[in-house]
């Protein structure tokens, strides 16, 4: 996540270079060829840029709507797996009887749901899902399980539902508290899935490159109707008008795509931060960590 | 659903080539009716496809709007499928007392669950349900049984109400038990029925209709007013400008109808096989399947 | 419904022929004022009708976007009610106990629900709720019973309730199997009472009366424009503009009430055979209905 | 809300008139000032309002979508409240024990939700909550206890809890059904909280304020624009185009405030007698009040 | 919130003076450029700046939509909250048996209640949660345990579950009634975790840049087309102009963060206070206090 301070203008520059320069090329080559073959050109009349131009803003306003969408819908699912991670601890805790090895297991539970938490953003982000951090939170056993096991984060819930069963069969928790903690562990897998699906389903492809196709249908035909009327100045203000079209563009790229370890991502490493520390704080631990601080301009 | 990959270009132009034949057409027909009727063809003004330009933009983007939220929405729908499915699964193991036949109905139900995804996603796209892949999880009775039913996903559905019936007369699972395990057969139930309304409910047509010829109008009004200002490069930039409206309706068009057996569908097969291969995970078995790969540009 | 087939021109035509003709008059009447009066006729600069062309264009795609969301959640409340029936019989065959006159209650229930479906469509579109097809459902005391109450498929679910009070008294099924199946009749009561709340509130009629007055303002705004610059040719090309405008906000008009027994309708009728159909196959009769088919270019 | 018929021109006309006159007022200004102080008034070319025309349309239509959101969501919570005093009878109908005095507080929970609906509905709009009409429906005490409470409807929910109670204890409904018909009186007081928050919150007024502005400033600039090219005729024309405006701006403003007393309202006495002669039903009262009926234009 | 009232001139001005003072600027030096270099400045054509205007009006427009929902959304999320707290004492009182100390619990709990809502707006809002306004209603131990946590909010929500536990151990409350108050407290935590999501998460950085510096590309723009046309009255219309679109934004910005303790929040501590007034009329206390009055044109 982009924090709230001075985003380097290098960062924001080298996202639209590419593009830049290629408007920057056909609009010299316009201008060279309107000096040596004005006759051939056409004289654009200016209500044709006008045209495409508020329907390519139209379009760009959309999909940007629906990035953001997507973007928001991203961050109320890891809300959402913030609220159930406390509540899911803080009911383990409520209803578990404290005898036997009730209190062991609840221990063991609250801190495989920290473990999952980060290893749920690891391997959204395409990174390896039982790094260093975590797996300080899980048991030799649990580690060895879900190193047998495709989808780590799922594998750490079957861990839970296998702990719940342990405390029911033990009579730690009634009929009644196990499916109430059942619906939360549910609730974590539904969030789990909300974001592999956001993060597996590619934005329509067809849609994004109708888009910037349509951009630069837009530009050429700025340009071409610019050239007569301005001349040379329609190099800087083309190469404005670009700029913004093709930020908002990107902007809105980086919001459909919230989980690929780049600084416009969720941040999920630091919320699951926040989980750790509020969980070890139910749990009364002495050692809590600090919230995540930003790097530079955004937090991870 | 398309990949983030090169899309051929054919598979793009073969969408819009009608289209642009008959823009083509008019374009060159009001060219050489320009060049010998010019004193009856009316001087169109150009805000006149300036208005017309910016109306069809404004609709057109409120139509890929609309059409984008109902592919979401399928996409959403076979989300919770995922979600279900596994919850479905982790409940079963995590509830039913491992006694007498309880092991073989839980089995039973996994795999029958397996199956039941492959089935809705065939019979959505108008396919044989029982087809070779997903019989080999069901058992012969089963069969048998969805031979005589009409909708065959909601028959999967009848028997593994009955399966729990079974669970919980055996007292294998205890009436909470039950009654939270039927919760998650009635999502099921709903995301069969939600998938099944966004597959049957066709788009409002005439508001199709009525896009569909407002882009017309729109272009028959700018190419007479094109060929006036700037003679014969009006026949290309009319193709382009055509080109681009007509794709991004065709865009809207395809996710209206996310389940037609399409490149652009919800991609129900992969999906399909992922919960195949999380619930096999959970069951422990050997023999686990791998993802599904792309078809060159596609994912079904 | 409207089905995705070739819709009757005439069909079409007949929604705005009333708005057309207006149209068409005073077009001609202020070319005849042009040709006469001419000194006395404002030029109006061609910028004009272009702010308020795109002005009403842009409300009225929102006024279709609104309607087009009412349609949408009409159509959402029926998906809503085809997934609750199946659920409610598959929950009261997955439940009662086959002992006794249970079995007996369980399928009146179920015959039931099937006739509660079409008693409901019936009653959405102002026609008799007790018509023939589906009373051959119901017993005759229900009969007599929903004769005296106004609201018909209200009282059908009350007497659900009842019958289920007869299941649990008679032990047929347990204190938690009777909450879950009350939970479904509760959701059936919440989308029958959403169905009757889009058919009841009237669209924002100011609203409507005000986005009508505007098209009109544009058109004659446009028209006095035209008159100057096209003369002869306005006539037919102001009547295409105006079509394409009258006809979105005709479609707009159509999806806001979606129970008005006229083609463009949600399907109710046919979701309600779909129900039925599905209902008998889990009762396993043998007498199961044929879906219905479309009549000429819709489904009703 | 105002219902489907002719809506007085009267009523229309004095929600826009001093709006207009002021228009009215500026638009003659500018054109005596052309005729005296030609040469000092700018030229404005008429891009500058067609600018300002289509922002405000814009800035506009979404304002318009909010409030029709915010009206949408209104009628959505009273939906609720129909639905949830059904089930909430129903439920109590086929829970209690038919012993003891379980009946008399049957009824008498049944009688008070028929008040609380009217009353709600009072409150809201800032009216007498404890007037005639519904005070018919509440026992002495009833009435006693919540003349010493701030938020009557609130107070009757709690007496519906202490009713809930007093079945719980004397066994007339089981744990199972308490926390049933609890989860009803829950989602009540949700709605009532709903339509409380809608109440309260005032729209954004800046937001409202700066859309008030910037219609005036497009009406100036337009005026200086139009008095250059058409003369007298921009004074009707001005008008019409004000009226337009503003009337939707108007019709925004009251979608944005439902429980004002005002004919735009939420018909929320309509509603609640519609619930009151359904709940007398389930009772099989023979005295049942027929449907409110419209007041000339509108229905309270 | 700002209240309906007049709003005071400075107030506002304030939240532009510093972007009107730069478009002042630009303004004057155009217009003093091209008194001196009139050859070599461009000739703007009027269409560039209508282009330009257009579009970043659409995506203001869009922004301030998604601004509003942000907004909208943390006034649902308090909503929800006086709900729950509301329907957390009903259900405390009309479950707990009226015996031991279960009366004093709930009393502690009721009390808890009403700080945890004080103390929640305190800390979205940066200020001390343990201000002195709220621990009159907490008991000593609480406080002691309160100190020691970070996320006080969500200590209070501990111990709520601790005494919870407490009432289920002394048989006050039975299992499902346990579960049901469980869940509600569950709905708090979910409640606290979104108002949380909503502040910590910054609205995307760089598309409120790109939106900021695309209104004063479309300013210099236009500046320079007006320069041209209109002389010395450009000056003043352009600050007009510019005014309108950046006292949008700023109403968006202003929307987008309701927790800054600014007049344009969520009024949580009135909110706060109809909560404390709610549930001291359930407990029956004497001292209830008066709601919060606004302080001169906003509410806290």
């Amino acid at each position: 996540m982009l924090i709230n301070t001075r985003i380097p203008f290098r960062y924001i520059f080298r996202k639209v270079k590419n593009d830049l320069l290629s408007v920057l090329c056909f609009s010299v080559v316009f201008h060279i060829l309107k000096l040596f073959f004005v006759d051939y050109l056409p004289i654009i009349p200016f209500q044709l840029p006008a045209i495409l131009g508020t329907s390519i803003a139209l379009i760009l306003a959309f999909n940007l709507n629906q990035s953001y969408d997507r973007w928001w819908e991203a961050r109320k699912v890891w809300g959402a797996i913030v609220n159930d991670s406390r509540s899911f601890v803080m009911q383990l805790k409520g209803f578990t009887r404290r005898e036997g090895d009730a209190g062991t297991i609840l221990k063991r539970m609250a801190h495989r749901q920290i473990a999952w938490c980060y290893c749920l953003g690891q391997s959204l982000r395409g990174q390896d899902p039982i790094a260093a951090e975590q797996t300080r939170h899980l048991s030799e056993e649990d580690i060895d399980f879900i190193k047998t096991q495709n989808n780590k984060p799922f594998a750490l819930l079957m861990l839970h539902t296998e702990d719940l069963r342990n405390l029911y069969q033990s009579e730690a928790v009634n009929p009644f508290q196990q499916v109430q903690i059942d619906s939360t562990i549910t609730r974590l897998c539904d969030s789990m899935g909300k974001a592999e699906r956001i993060n597996s389903t590619v934005f329509p492809v067809t849609y994004r490159l109708f888009v910037h196709f349509f951009i630069y249908l837009f530009l050429v035909v700025l340009s071409l109707a610019l050239v007569e009327t301005i001349g040379l100045f329609e190099i800087p203000i083309l190469t404005f008008i670009a700029s913004t079209f093709f930020l908002l563009e990107k902007t809105g790229k980086h919001m459909q795509d919230p989980f690929r370890n780049k600084p416009t991502d969720t941040a999920v490493t630091a919320i699951a931060r926040t989980i750790e520390i509020n969980i070890k704080q139910v749990l009364q631990e002495e050692e809590v960590p600090k919230p995540l601080t930003p790097e530079k301009f955004y937090l991870m």
